[in-house]
């Protein structure tokens, strides 16, 4: 990039003046302990929802209502541009936290916002997620308003935040259907991701989808002696082990014929940016938990993880599982699979895929039942989309002309959703960083990246709204 | 068979003369509620071994004590025969009973012991398995001395009845080691089996042997999210479903390396035999609660039950096993284990091997523990042993002169400790039928085939004294 324009150090000016408010404020939110997972915060949920619609009115928004839904509250807010012809966007992210108590290895209250001693810190459950990167948005807004000189936003904003997301997003699709003429948008702006690392600004382009389900396998109507049968009928738990065995072939590809089909393939552009980043396996495999890396023969690890399908054992049970031995055939057995989507794929037909392959294998004398518990689709913008262009553009003015690398996300969520009911491509802006322990005890964010966050929105808006125009003829960013 | 001589008539109409006396001190015996699985039955456990020896001492024994172990007691009996050169012959059986309460599904209090309104069947826990075929030794025996007109038995006769044959024998190998000098014997009957039917009587021949274990996977130090990881490290529920599907190959035989070195196979002789006997698959199956036969190519169901060797899975168990699902990558597994023998298999050498297979599989990034519970060994005699001739002439002449088969038993129990500790062969003298209902509600026994028991045995003693001098001669009786 070249010089960062004169409005851009507006928009740096008017969020560090703004700092130390919007801190304080984030911290009073903070302080609302709204743990979607435990009924008895209901109320905090519903507190925390009604708290956040005040400040988006505060900030400006003439319409800011809390949605109900069939389980906790939603914030939706609207604020529509001057121009008619402007692009509508809609920012989605959540309201609601992880659960969080002292005892699980806090060393500060949970429920309070705490700064570390210099100030580049907060601690607090939701300070990464969510909070702090919707809240950013409530100061990028500001400060696009100021620096542009407009009364109104350069386009047709719309906020959806979420009250249920730590719980799986139950009631999310039922209220996206329902309100999908309020939520109609030509763009969807997710906050609720992160980046490589701080001096590593980089955009996420996609999710993988998911399918699971469980597999029940039935023998012999009781438990019978392994003496006496031994050798000679079924074993269901055998059976569901070479379900388990055969969902993957000797190079570690997913062995269920049609698996693979409309897979959109790793471009060769997408794959140099892959590996230009800095990978540590070492560090990852910390991260997992794990002592060893492995999987599809061919990939890397990050291709393995966002842009390669997968096949996991999730729960595996059948026959005796107490202390010591019991021969006995178990009388019935049960597999939990879930099966991570790429672009390209239809959950469906891989679900009807899954249900031949198994159907085929199952031999005589065991009866089987196959649920799928849900389908999320994958969703994946490509490296010259315009918007995309528009968000990196807008990433790399907040990164003092950086290189915005790209990143994928390996798990599945609510983005989907917003992709099939809204028909619109789903981009994603976050400037969290691994080390801000999601989920994890001490979660924090870094306060530098807040106010990087709250640039970026700043800057996104002129460029969604200049994008269209201008990104056909721009050369993709990097 | 040729005409019975007159000795055998004596033999039936000592038994038949016995026959109410016996039946009524057997149902003493059953009201003793034996039930070594349960603590609180303690003390009738140690109650039935007194009645035992009191019995004992009654029919003549000089020797009738009971022996402690370190858990539930067992009975030792001793009478020598006159002749110093006799051979010493070892009777097994056990005074314990299996748990048995009517609201399991008694048609009858389960410790009384309630005939058919014929008479042709006694109905109690313990009547068939085992207390009715212990005790038809007693009056066997009484037939023997009285038949032959002895003061002594034929042979040097020694009863081992055993206290915790139903909760798996834990003291068992223990008391054998302990009392080896007293229980020294030429050869050993195992009274705690069965026929094929009444009226095909049979004769088994040898029971499988058993290792079993447990092997422990682990790979990420905790539950890991199978979107941001999945396919990108091993996950130990596959590995463990991995091992578990890999232990058969495609004709069903074990593929574990070594796994058949030194099986005995069966004989043309045996295979025609077993191929003898009424067998309907159907029926079996309905035993076996299954819906389906299989397993090791090239073998019929009776083959593979009694005399392959067999690796079976009693349990497998790893990550979310609870409803719904829940999309990890489990942090362990675990697969219980067991294995069958046959004649010729050592099981050290089959669980090394087992180990060995195992290691060779686990993949970098999990860790295992492989631990065995325990191993029997098999037992088998050969169809042309003098003192399983002596056995074979011994039923022919309780079931009037008809052809005795042969069968083995596919399960695994103190017979072969017998075998190991005692150094002798292991003979099987059952008159129990299938239908008795073995550890399951409503058990009884045919009470003609109790006297067709006692009948086999009053002739035992003196086949078997004959038996070693004459039976090289002979030829293998069907």
């Amino acid at each position: 990039m070249s010089t960062t324009p004169a409005p851009d150090n507006d928009v740096r000016a008017y969020v560090s003046a703004h700092r130390d408010g919007f801190l304080g404020e984030l911290a009073e939110w903070i302080r609302i302990p709204s743990v979607s997972a435990d009924p008895e915060r209901a109320g905090d949920v519903r507190r925390s929802a009604e708290w956040l619609a005040a400040k988006l009115r505060e900030t400006g928004f003439p319409v800011a209502e809390v949605w109900e839904t069939a389980g906790l509250p939603a914030v939706f807010a609207e604020w529509r541009a001057a121009e008619p012809d402007a692009p509508t966007v809609l920012v989605y992210g959540h309201h609601d936290v992880q659960p969080a108590a002292r005892a699980d290895g806090w060393r500060t209250e949970p429920f309070e916002a705490t700064p570390s001693d210099d100030g580049a810190r907060l601690y607090g459950r939701g300070a990464a997620d969510d909070k702090g990167q919707v809240f950013f948005h409530t100061l990028g807004l500001k400060a696009h308003l100021h620096a542009t000189g407009r009364s109104a936003p350069a386009v047709h904003l719309k906020l959806l935040i979420e009250g249920e997301e730590e719980s799986g997003s139950p009631n999310f699709p039922a209220l996206l259907h329902e309100r999908a003429d309020r939520l109609a948008a030509d763009t969807v702006i997710v906050s609720d991701t992160g980046m490589w690392a701080a001096d590593t600004p980089t955009v996420c382009t996609g999710m993988r989808g998911l399918i699971d389900g469980q597999i029940d396998l039935y023998g012999p109507d009781q438990d019978i002696h392994s003496g006496s049968f031994g050798g000679a009928v079924p074993n269901p738990a055998t059976e569901a082990a070479r379900l388990a065995a055969a969902l993957h072939d000797a190079d570690g590809r997913v062995a269920i014929p049609g698996f693979y089909d409309g897979v959109v393939a790793l471009t060769d552009r997408e794959r140099e940016l892959f590996a230009e980043l800095p990978f540590d396996e070492e560090s990852w495999l910390r991260t997992a938990h794990s002592h060893g890396a492995g999987g599809e023969a061919g990939y890397s690890t990050l291709e393995r993880i966002w842009a390669r399908p997968t096949a996991e054992v999730n729960g595996i049970g059948g026959g005796y599982q107490g202390p010591g031995g019991k021969t006995i055939i178990p009388s019935a057995a049960q597999l939990k699979l879930s099966f991570r989507l790429v672009a390209g794929q239809d959950p469906e037909k891989v679900q009807q895929a899954v249900r031949d392959w198994v159907a085929a294998r199952i031999p005589h004398g065991i009866r089987h039942e196959l649920d799928f518990f849900g389908a999320t689709r994958p969703c994946l913008t490509p490296l010259d989309d315009p918007a995309l262009q528009a968000l990196v553009r807008a990433m790399s003015k907040a990164f003092d002309g950086a290189k915005i690398r790209f990143t994928r996300e390996g798990g599945s969520g609510p983005a989907a959703d917003l992709q099939d009911v809204l028909g619109a491509p789903v981009l994603f802006l976050g400037i969290s960083v691994p080390s801000d322990g999601w989920h994890a005890p001490n979660e924090k964010v870094e306060t530098d990246l807040l106010m990087k966050g709250a640039e970026a929105a700043a800057h996104l808006w002129g460029e969604l709204a200049a994008g269209t125009r201008t990104a056909g003829g721009e050369e993709v960013q990097q």
